[in-house]
């Protein structure tokens, strides 16, 4: 019988070699439907929202959030659909691009250590520092040896992140080639996306599985008990959506946070706002 | 008769005389209850996520959002309700502090400054510059001269934010003494809110009457062609979020912005899609 925890289900266990094509993108558990998990759904963005704002009280803690994946895999929507419940006060996105100069000057995480979310904020990583170890690599730009010292550092990194008290969580939004090319279809079908097509998309897909090797490494030697990968099944928007707020919400859930106790004397202050309730009524 | 535009109706036109007692804080409009109106704040809120995404797409403008009030006057509810439906990607929370150092050792406008939206997205400031003519002339920290300086200041800086297509709403947030009063009570009765009190948060209410001159004053000063503030009646939270949703939508509703045109041929792009999709059938 499979655990009912996401987050261990969908978790690279630390040490073990990922294998993509054991990872069913069309999975969706026991729902049938989006419309049948709907009420599941909308349960975890609520409770999604009660923790941040525990996070945030609470202060002692930082939430990292990476998101990665191919094109049309879903990164955009997770963050519209998902991580839009959070209260846009204490998260923050952060879309890495092609790095500028002045990022291309400094060493690959100089511009990912500077986005790192400060104490009780959450911060959301549209791809992330594992661009320098895919993309790049993908196209020859970093060689493996470059490749395995830069898992190094990630790993280090993140360990530092990780001792300052930043939980980090990182999905690989998993989607089939079938369902990217059905997702390029509707882009050329929607006249309102066609502002953001470009030929680079398209010509991408030949990398496919240049693509799916460099995630698999990554993956492997990057999954941590302080920073754990998952693959998330996204075919399925709905599904996707749900199983990363759920393994937020379990993992927020474990860290049995409670709001920190008053900073004043509650009856005294009780007893200050009735002289002021009193004066109120005099004037 | 009244227009029924909310922008217009509670706009503080450049170049007059605020008086806040002359605005109701009860103020609901045509409105009866929450209920009775929610229809209308979801429909402003969806519509407000389309424009954002437009003004994301469109990337010729940015949005700038102040929001400032008294304590207990909802600035962080009207940022969670309201503002909560925007993306988080392409629109930033600033909650402007007490100064740290580096800060106090600049020009008030040099943090905010670097806070300034960028082509595209949204800012949103929780508290803002206002903050250095509002609660340090209160206290005694610049006198009433300087405080002239700094209005002209803060017109010519939010001018030149302007000039570069930022589109600026200053919202007040209108609450009545008597509604402060019970909303502190409510923190008081509420134990998960104790952590965030403060014996300041009470004794600034002593200054109650300098607060509302000081905002008179500010608001007169400052309420321009390119950067209007707008009295937002406050002391019910749901018509306090539809004014102001209401108010950045018919903003944005008058920008007539569009889709930008592809920057790919996309019967050439539909043609590569139809070849990607042979490979996949003969493989």
């Amino acid at each position: 019988m499979p655990t009912t925890d996401y987050r261990t289900r969908f978790r690279i266990a630390p040490g073990t070699r990922v294998r993509l094509r054991d990872h069913d993108p069309g999975y969706k558990d026991r729902h049938r439907s989006k419309k049948e998990a709907a009420p599941e759904i909308e349960r975890y963005a609520r409770r999604l929202r009660e923790l941040q704002y525990l996070l945030y009280a609470e202060g002692r803690r930082s939430l990292l959030i990476v998101l990665q994946a191919l094109d049309a895999g879903g990164k955009d929507g997770t963050i519209r659909h998902v991580l839009g419940y959070m209260n846009p006060q204490g998260c923050r996105v952060h879309a890495f691009k092609v790095p500028t100069p002045e990022e291309a000057a400094h060493d690959f995480l100089w511009r990912v250590h500077q986005a790192a979310p400060r104490i009780g904020e959450a911060a959301i990583f549209n791809r992330s520092h594992y661009e320098d170890v895919l993309v790049t690599r993908v196209h020859g730009l970093v060689s493996k040896s470059e490749c395995k010292a830069r898992y190094a550092h990630i790993n280090a990194f993140e360990r530092l992140l990780a001792d300052r008290a930043t939980v980090i969580l990182k999905f690989f939004l998993h989607i089939s080639a079938e369902e990217q090319l059905r997702r390029f279809r509707k882009r050329l079908d929607d006249p309102k996306r066609w502002w953001k097509l470009s030929e680079a998309d398209f010509e991408e897909r030949r990398y496919w599985d240049a693509y799916q090797e460099a995630y698999e490494d990554a993956l492997s030697r990057c999954s941590t008990e302080h920073a754990p990968w998952f693959v998330i099944p996204a075919d399925h928007k709905w599904f996707r959506n749900l199983a990363v707020s759920r393994i937020v919400v379990e993992t927020l859930e474990a860290l049995d946070m409670s709001f920190p106790p008053p900073k004043v004397d509650i009856e005294a202050l009780r007893a200050r706002w009735r002289e002021l309730a009193g004066k109120e009524r005099e004037s």
